[in-house]
C-alpha cells in the first residue's frame, strides 16, 4: 500500500509499504479522509520531536477492513481515530488526567498514522461514527476534541461573551462550540474570507485586529480563546478578557518562546490563564456535536487532495485562506 | 481622638480629629488592634491610588462602642472590619463577584480606617468575632480572608502538594491553609527565621530558593501559591508547578511591571495561572478558621506598637524578619 | 392608588392605599406589568406563610417615577424588580449564598409588592432593563432568574440531553435555557398546547408522560429539570436521568409532603438530586438572556388583565392551558 | 494453590485450584492480605449478582511473583489491586466516567480475586505500593479509594463541618478523609468502641444517634457522609445537613428498597443528594494518603484470619465491633 512517510528532517515521501495486519486488539482502517494539521508541518521542519521513518497523519477516519478478535469492532464499521494512546498507569493516567500522560504514544507522530491507504490502530482508539456521519466529518473528530476540551475549560454559560483569536480550523471550531454553549461570539482574524466563514457559522461579530475587537466590546469577553498560536495574540489575549474573565490557551508557540504578562492587571481584574492540552475524554462528545449539527465541518474544508499530493502539501506552507486540507487516499 | 492620617505624598502624621458619630446603619469601633500591611506603605509612597487626607488601616478589630439602630449590632460586641464596601449594583456585584466591584470603597484607603482610636464603619462590614477570639486575632481576618480566597481558587485536595512562595504574613497564612486542606506544604523564602516559623506552623519542608525547592520536589507541586509579590517568584512559579498544576497569584507587582511566561511549557503541562483578588465572601470563614485553631496568628505577630508610633512605622521599610506589626491604639 | 392586597386567609381585594414616597435609598416604580405566580395562589390559600395585609406581586417591572438621592437611579428608567432583599450579614449571606439568607424579606410576600399602580423598592433591587426591553419582558426577570439558577446547577454542556418536566412558565423557560446551553431538549407535559409552545421554543421532542419520554430516550437525559412540582414527577425524575446524570429540582411540593427514592438506583448510576432555590446573583444575567434573544417571553404570555381583575384571577385556579398571566395596571 | 471460592448460592469453600500463569499483560500476585467486605457477604447470600464458581476477594495486596513482558511490572514489587477493569470504550468510559462503565469486570466478583494464595490480574490494575507501605495497608486501597471518591464529591473546604453516619470501615475512613480536608468531624454510630476509634482518628465529636448529633450541632453539617447503608440513616441524613449542605451517599441499600425524602425541605434549604459509586481514578491517591499518614489503617484491623478460615468468616455475620477482617493467606 502507499503511505506518506516522514523519513528524515524535511524529507517526506510517498512510499510503498506492507499493508498492516491486525493483532488481536487492533483494527485496520481503510483511510477515507485524513486532515493535514499544523503539527504535521512542525514535524516536517523538525520543530516537534518525531521518530522517522513514520507515516504521518493523526486526524483521520475510515472503514474498518480487518478487526482483531478482541478489538471490539466488526469489519464494515466507519470509525474516527483518536490518536492518543495513553498508558493508563503513569501518575497522570492514574488520576484521570490522561491528556497529560507521560508515556502517550501518538498515532501519526510516534507510530504510523493515517496518510496511507490503510492504518493499524488499537480497537479502543477507533471511535464508531454516529449514524449519518461520513469520514470527512470524522476526520475533524480529533481537532474538534481538542477544541472541545478548551471550551470545557472555558466553562461558558449562556449569555456570556467569547472572543476567539485566530480563524484557522481550531478557531472556527471554537466559534461554533462557544456559540453552542450560549455565548455571543466574536472572531478576530486577519483574513477576510475566514471572517465571512465565522459569520456564517454563528459568530455575531468579527474583527481584523485586537484594536477593532476592543472598539466593538470595550469591556472585553468572559472567555478569550487563543487559537492563533502566535506571540502577538498570546500577549494581547488578557487585554481582551473582561473583569473575572478566562483566557484559554489552545494555540501552540515554539518551545522556549516567551511572551510577557502584566501580573498586576491579571490580579486586579482576576483574569486567569487556562491552557487546554489535547483531548481528555472529549472525542466521542465531539463526534456527537457534529452529528447533532452543533458543529459544521463542511464549510471548513478548503482543499481535497490525493495521497500522492500529500507530501508536497505538507512540505509547503498552507495556501492563503486555507482552513483544512483533507487527504482522500 | 488620635488618628494616623495620610495627608499627601509620603506625608503621614498623627492628627487630632473628631470622634465619629454613627449613622443609623453604622457602628463605631474602638480599635484594639490594627495591622500594618504592605499596601499601607504603597499608599504612603504613592504607588497605589489614595484620596488623602485619609486615616489608613484596613486590617483591624475592636469593640463596638456605638451602634446605629439599623446596624444589626449591639454596643459591647467585638468585631473585625471587612474593609471592602462593595456597591451591590454594578455588573460584577450583580453576578456575585463582589471582589471585582468597580465601585468598591475600601475602608482605610478611600475612607477613614483603623489607625485611630475609633473607626466608623457600616454595620454589615463589622463581623462579630467568634467566642474566645480577641482583637489581635481579629486583626488578621482581612489578610486571612484574602489568602483563603487564594486557597479556594487553588482547590487543593488531601494528598496534594503545595509550594508557598514568600514567607511574609500572606505566605505564612497560606502555609497553614494549605496544610488545613490536607496538602503537604513547602515554603520558599530567603529569611531563615521565617522558615522556622513555617515549620512550626505545619510546613513539611522549607527552601531558601527555587533551586532548593526543585531539588526537594523535582516533580513540582499541584499548587504553587505566589505570596512574595516580586518578579522573580512570579516568573519561576510555573516551573515549580507539576503537570496539571495550578499557580495561584496572590502577590502584587507594580502596575505596568511585566514578567515573561513560556506558553509552550504551560500548555504541554497544562499549568494554569489563577489570580485571586481580595476577599469575596471569605472573611467569616477566615474568622472561623482562627477560632477552630486551623490558623494560628500569634506566631505571626513580630511587633506591637502604639498609635503614636504608627506613622514612623508605615513610613519606614519593615525591619528584617518582620512578619506582622500590630498597632494597639 | 389602587393595590391588590391580601388581607387574610383566602381574602384578597383591591384597595385604595397611599402612593408610596421613596426614602433616600429607594425608588418608586410605576408598575407596567406584573406576573401572577403559583406562589401568589399559595399565599392566598395560606399554604405559604405571609404577613397580611400586604400587596402581593413579586414579578414586576415598570418605570422609575421617583428616586431617592442615594438610590442609584434616575426618574424615567425602566426597571425590573428582584424581590429578594437578603440581609447581607447572616452566615449564609456572609459566604455568598444569598438565596439561602435566613432573614430574606421578599417584596410581594413580606412587604408590599407589584400588584399596584406604584411600588416602593430599594434601589439595589431595581435592575435597569437592557435597551430595547419592555416591562412585559421585564416581568419575567424573576422567574427566569430562578430557572437560570436551576440551569447553572445542572451544568449542561453542549451535546448533552435535557428533559424538562412540566410545561408551565418555569418549564418553558427551562426548555429555552437548556437549549441555549447546547443541550438537546425534551419537554414532558400533559397539555398539548404547551408541547406545541415548547417545540416552537426549541425543544426537539415532547412527551405527554414519563413512559413516552423513556420510549423516545431509553438511556435518559444528562439533566432532568423538575418544573412541575407534583409528587409524581418528583418521583419519576431520577428514572429519566442517564447514568451519571443530574436531577435538578425547581418544583415546589407542599411542606411535609414526601416522595420515595431508590438509593440503590441513584448510587449505582450515580444520579444526583440538586435542588435550586430562588435566584442568587442570576437576575441581571436573566435580563441579558431575554435581550439577546436566547429566551423569548412573548409566547409565554397567555392572558393580560387589569389591576381590577387581579384579585379574582389570583383567587381562582389558572384556566386550562394558562402559562403566564400578566397584570397590566 | 488454595482459594476460597463461591460455588453456588450460600456455598463457599476452600478449593485446590491451578496456580495462574500470567499472559503478556498480566501479573501474578502472591496475596499477602485481603480484606473481607460486606459485598462478599452479599455475594454469598445472592443479594448481588455474581458468576460462580469464582474466587472472591476484591480488596487485596501482595507481591508480584510473575509478570508478563508487557505488564509494566517487575517480579518482586509490592502492589495493591484495583479490582475494576473498565472497558475503555463504552459511552461512560469515553467521557472519563469509568466508575460507571457498563462493561466493568470486577476482580473478585466477575473473575477470580484475592482470597487465594495467588491472583492473576492485569498489570494496569496492580498499583505499586508507595515506599514503606505493607500489604496490610495496601489491602485498604480499594475501600479507601471508594471513600475518597465520596469525599471528592463532598468538596469539603477547611472550616466546614462533616457528619459521618456509620462507624464501619468506610465510615472510619471517611472520618479521616474529612478531617484531612480541614473539616470538623462528628461520627454517628451506635457501637461505643467504634466511637472511641473515631475520636482517636481525629473526629471531634461522636454521637450514638441522629438526635444526639442534632443536639450537638443543631445547625447541621456542611457535608453528611452516609456510610451506614441502612434505610434509617439514608432517611435522616438530609436532616443533619445544614442549609446549603451536601448529603453524600456511599452506603448501599438493597436493590428496590425505598426511602422517603421531603422535597420542600431539600429545596428551601438547598440540600443536595450526591451518590458516589466506587473509585474513578482515586486509588493511587488513596495509597498516597495512607503513605503520608493522613489515613491510618492499623486501628481499623480487628481480626486477622488464615485463608482456611475465610469461607466460614464470609458465611457468618461479622462479630460485634468488627471493623475490618483481613485474610492473610
Ligand atoms: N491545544 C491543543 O490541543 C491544540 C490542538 C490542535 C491545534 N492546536 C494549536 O492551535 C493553533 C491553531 O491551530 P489551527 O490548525 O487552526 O492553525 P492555523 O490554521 O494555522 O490557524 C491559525 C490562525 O491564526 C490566525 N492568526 C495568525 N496571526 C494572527 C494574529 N496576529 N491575530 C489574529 N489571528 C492570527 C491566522 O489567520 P489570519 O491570517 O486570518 O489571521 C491563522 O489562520 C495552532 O497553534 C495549533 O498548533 C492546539
Ligand atoms: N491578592 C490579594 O488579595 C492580596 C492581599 C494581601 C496581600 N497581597 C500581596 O501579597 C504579597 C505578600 O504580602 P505580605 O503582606 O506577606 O508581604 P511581605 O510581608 O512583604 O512578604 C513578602 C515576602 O516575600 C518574600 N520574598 C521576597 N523575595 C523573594 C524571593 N525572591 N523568593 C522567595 N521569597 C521572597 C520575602 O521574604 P524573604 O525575604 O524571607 O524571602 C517577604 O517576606 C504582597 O505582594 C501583597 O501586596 C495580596
Ligand atoms: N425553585 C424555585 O426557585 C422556583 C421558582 C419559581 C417557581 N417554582 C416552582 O416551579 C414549579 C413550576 O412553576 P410554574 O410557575 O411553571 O407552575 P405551573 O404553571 O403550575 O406549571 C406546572 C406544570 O406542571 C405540569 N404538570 C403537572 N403534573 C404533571 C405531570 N404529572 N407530569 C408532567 N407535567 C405535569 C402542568 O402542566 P400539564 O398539565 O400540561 O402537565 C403545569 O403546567 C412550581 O412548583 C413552582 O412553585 C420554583
Ligand atoms: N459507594 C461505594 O462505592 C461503596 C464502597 C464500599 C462500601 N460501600 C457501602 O458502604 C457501607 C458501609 O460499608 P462498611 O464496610 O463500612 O460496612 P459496615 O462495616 O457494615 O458498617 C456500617 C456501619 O453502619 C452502622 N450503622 C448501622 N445502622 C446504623 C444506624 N441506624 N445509625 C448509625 N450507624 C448505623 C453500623 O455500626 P453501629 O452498629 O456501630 O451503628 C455499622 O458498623 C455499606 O453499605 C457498603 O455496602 C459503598
Ligand atoms: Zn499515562
Ligand atoms: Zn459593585
Ligand atoms: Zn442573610
Ligand atoms: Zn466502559
Amino acid at each position: 500500500m502507499k503511505a506518506a512517510r516522514l523519513v528524515g528532517l524535511r524529507q517526506i515521501e510517498l512510499q510503498e509499504v506492507a499493508r498492516p495486519e491486525p493483532g488481536p486488539f487492533d483494527v485496520v482502517v481503510q483511510v477515507q479522509a485524513a486532515g493535514i494539521c499544523g503539527t504535521d508541518r512542525h514535524l516536517y521542519h523538525g520543530e516537534f520531536p518525531s521518530r522517522p521513518p513514520v507515516t504521518l497523519g493523526h486526524e483521520f477516519a475510515g472503514l474498518v477492513v480487518a478487526a482483531g478478535a478482541e478489538s471490539g469492532h466488526q469489519v464494515g464499521g466507519l470509525v474516527a481515530c483518536d490518536p492518543n494512546i495513553f498508558c493508563g498507569t503513569c501518575p497522570e493516567c492514574r488520576r484521570g488526567r490522561v491528556n497529560l500522560c507521560a508515556r502517550n504514544v501518538a498515532i501519526g507522530l510516534a507510530r504510523d498514522g493515517g496518510f496511507a491507504e490503510f492504518a493499524l490502530i488499537p480497537g479502543h482508539r477507533a471511535l464508531p461514527l454516529p449514524p449519518g456521519l461520513g469520514a470527512e466529518a470524522g476526520a475533524f473528530a480529533e481537532p474538534l476534541a481538542c477544541t472541545l476540551h478548551g471550551l470545557d475549560v472555558a466553562r461558558l454559560v449562556p449569555g456570556e461573551r467569547a472572543i476567539v483569536l485566530g480563524g484557522g480550523v481550531i478557531g472556527l471550531l471554537a466559534v461554533q462550540l462557544a456559540r453552542a454553549a450560549g455565548a455571543e461570539v466574536m472572531l478576530v482574524t486577519r483574513h477576510p474570507a475566514k471572517r465571512e466563514v465565522a459569520l456564517a457559522l454563528g459568530a455575531k461579530f468579527t474583527a481584523a485586529s485586537t484594536d477593532e475587537a476592543l472598539a466593538l466590546w470595550p469591556q472585553g469577553a468572559d472567555a478569550v480563546i487563543e487559537c492563533a498560536g502566535v506571540p502577538e495574540t498570546m500577549e494581547t489575549a488578557p487585554r481582551l478578557a473582561s473583569s473575572g474573565g478566562r483566557v484559554v490557551i489552545l494555540g501552540v508557540l515554539a518551545k522556549g518562546a516567551k511572551v510577557t504578562i502584566e501580573p498586576f492587571d491579571l490580579l486586579f481584574r482576576e483574569v486567569s490563564l487556562l491552557p487546554a492540552f489535547i483531548n481528555p475524554f472529549t472525542q466521542s462528545r465531539a463526534l456527537d456535536l457534529i452529528a447533532s449539527g452543533h458543529v459544521q465541518t463542511e464549510p471548513l474544508i478548503t482543499r481535497r487532495l490525493t495521497l500522492d499530493e500529500a507530501p508536497a502539501a505538507i512540505a509547503a506552507p498552507p495556501p492563503p485562506g486555507d482552513i483544512k486540507t483533507l487527504i482522500l487516499p
